[in-house]
This record gives C-alpha cells, structure tokens and sequence, in this order.
C-alpha cells in the first residue's frame, strides 16, 4: 500500500484515532490531524491534556445523571431551580440545548439513550429505574417528557408514559408543531398533521 | 451564562480545544466531546497519546520537506523511484493524493504554504529557497509543478515559472480540464474554457 510510505506512523496512529468519532470519516481525519502538525505542539499538548482528563474528572451526577464534575450537578445543587418539575431528556446534549433557551428553570433527567429493541437497550439499560426512584421519593410534581420526536423518541415517551402514569405525578410532553421562522408550504407532511391535531385554542 | 452552569469545565476545555480546527464549530465540537465522553476512557487515552508523541515524531524531510519519522523520508530513500522528477506541491496533503493515484515515481517538494502577498506569505515563508538549491545540484531533470488551481496556487505556479526558467531544468504544469465522469453540462465556465485552450490533438 502506498499510504503505508506516505503517512508516518505517529500521524496514521491520530488519524485512526480521529476516524472513530460520528461523522469522522478518513478524508476529515487526515485534514484535521495535518492540522494539528502545522500548529504549535502547544495546542496539541492541551488537547492532549484535555482528553486524558476527561474521564477522571466527569462522573455522572447520581440525582440527575447528566455529566457533571460536582455530585450533585450545578443544577440539582441550585437553590434558585425548581426541583418540583423534571425535564426527561435523551442526552446530556439535549439539556444543554434547553438550557441555552434561558426558558426552563426546572431540573432534569437524563436517560443516556432510547429504548431500542433491536439494539437489545431496554428500560434497564437507559436510567429509566432512577427516574422512577426520583418520583418515588414525593419530591416531583411534574415529569417533562422532553425525548425528540423521532421514532425511537416517541416510543421511549410512549413508554415512559405508560410506566409514570402510575405514580403521583403530572406528565407533559414538549409540544411538537411548526418551528418558528418556517414557512408552512415547506413544512412536512408529519409535522403538519402534528401541528393541526396539537392546535392550541384561540380565545 | 448559563452554559456554565451545564457544560463541566474539562469537558469545556476538550471543546475549546476542538473548536480551534477548521470546519469544527462549537457544536460539532461539544458533539464530538460528548461522543469521547461515552466511549470508553481508553479511547481517549489513545488518542491524547496520538496527540502527545505527534510533533516529536514527526519531523520535515530535509529534501523534499514533506512530514516524516525518516529523514530522508521513505519517498527520498526508496531506491526505485525516480529522482530526478520533482513533482511540486503546496501541502503534504496534496502529496497524499497524488501518491494515491499510484500513478506517479517521481519525488516531491512540499512548499507548504501558497503565496499570499496580503497574509504576508511570500517566496520566503514556504519552502521555494529549499527547491532552488535542491535543483541547482543538478540531479533534477524535470520539475512538474503541481499547485492547486486556485488563485493563489496559480500565482505561486507563475512566480516558480518565472524563477525556475533560468535553471537548468525542464518544467510541466498538472494538466487542466474536465475531471473524469463529469458530464460537461455541469462543468463551470471556467474548467469549460481551460480545457478547450488546452486540448490535445488526436491523430
């Protein structure tokens, strides 16, 4: 092979590295690795430094389950949060999308996945036991049900519902409907029916 | 800020890092750390080594100026390629591609850099002295200039024109046209016009 007398090994061993992360494919891991050779051994050492500390230092925070380097988290810590209501989300992604929106001063829940029986993860093996727990302790008046609306999205809400429905708890779902800024001819079929049947009355 | 409140400094400081490679914005950044962060830790052990041993493996050959852990590099060195083409390109990148066409047994000198008057870049910044004395040696018969063709590649490409000539050395240009597979409807301008001015003749 001739990449074998091009690529140095030490770069081919970054580029390996690199092609593993989503969306990495070898074109973009060579680039970036190039990258990183033309820069100051300085900012590679950082991310070096970076990435060898990423794990020691980031746990789970055992109330909420998002990543967070403080047990509990900043925001299960936070006086001024209302512990009351609790966003379930997929990701710790995804909370901190909702965080960005300065709207939600809840708390949250991360399950760290999506039901998906085909990949063999059932309740057991996403925090569904700890959300249940959480409810459990009488401390929750409302459970957001914050999952995407995507299939496997839906089916984990639709789940969630049926399990939660049980407990002394309210449940609310985020609301699924046009998104701000489109225009109506370009949204699809899906979202439309979705928008029309959630309409919200007027008056 | 509330991003404060979410993202755990040291997974902060992994997506600072990343956001500083091209094409890497801060969500593609904080997906790529979140990804790192689910995987297992020995993965990015792996790749903070990669990072760590990257610039102290990986030097410039002293001929071709191309990265290597060799010098000479495994190109320069290996006996059954033909020395005296010199093939020039812009990056090491661009010496990749070409060596993966598995169509060229020239030699190469990497430039690093294209001229850039307006970025301060000139024949100095990149590796043009280097080229010169390596074909006043006298051991180059042809030197096929490879530079991207791009406006700055192109004006690189008429500056070493202009300074090779002078040297006892032939020299070709990467030809220009069509690229293979592209239907000519959908070739621009441009590409469209070059390939007529220099088309071959048949017969």
């Amino acid at each position: 092979m001739s990449s074998l007398h091009v690529i140095p090994p030490a770069l081919e061993r970054l580029i390996r590295s690199f092609s593993q992360l989503p969306g990495i494919g070898s074109k973009t891991a060579t680039r970036l690795a190039l990258n990183i050779l033309r820069r100051p051994p300085a900012e590679a050492r950082e991310m070096a430094a970076a990435l060898a500390e990423l794990h020691s230092a980031i746990r789970l925070c055992s109330r909420c389950m998002t990543f967070s380097e403080k047990d509990p988290c900043l925001i299960c810590s936070d006086p001024r949060r209302d512990g009351s209501l609790v966003c379930v989300v997929e990701q710790p992604a995804d909370l901190m999308a909702i965080e960005k929106t300065d709207s939600y001063r809840g708390h949250y829940h991360v399950l760290h996945g999506v039901l998906s029986p085909i990949d063999g993860i059932g309740p057991d093996e996403i925090k569904v036991r700890e959300l249940v727990s959480r409810i459990k302790t009488g401390a929750i008046d409302e459970v957001l049900i914050a999952t995407s609306s995507t299939v496997p999205g839906e089916a984990t809400a639709s789940y969630l519902i049926d399990r939660l429905q049980q407990l002394p708890v309210k449940l609310s779902r985020l609301a699924c409907g046009i998104p701000m800024g489109m225009d109506i001819k370009y949204a699809d079929q899906y979202t439309l029916a979705r928008a029309i049947e959630s309409r919200s009355k007027l008056g």
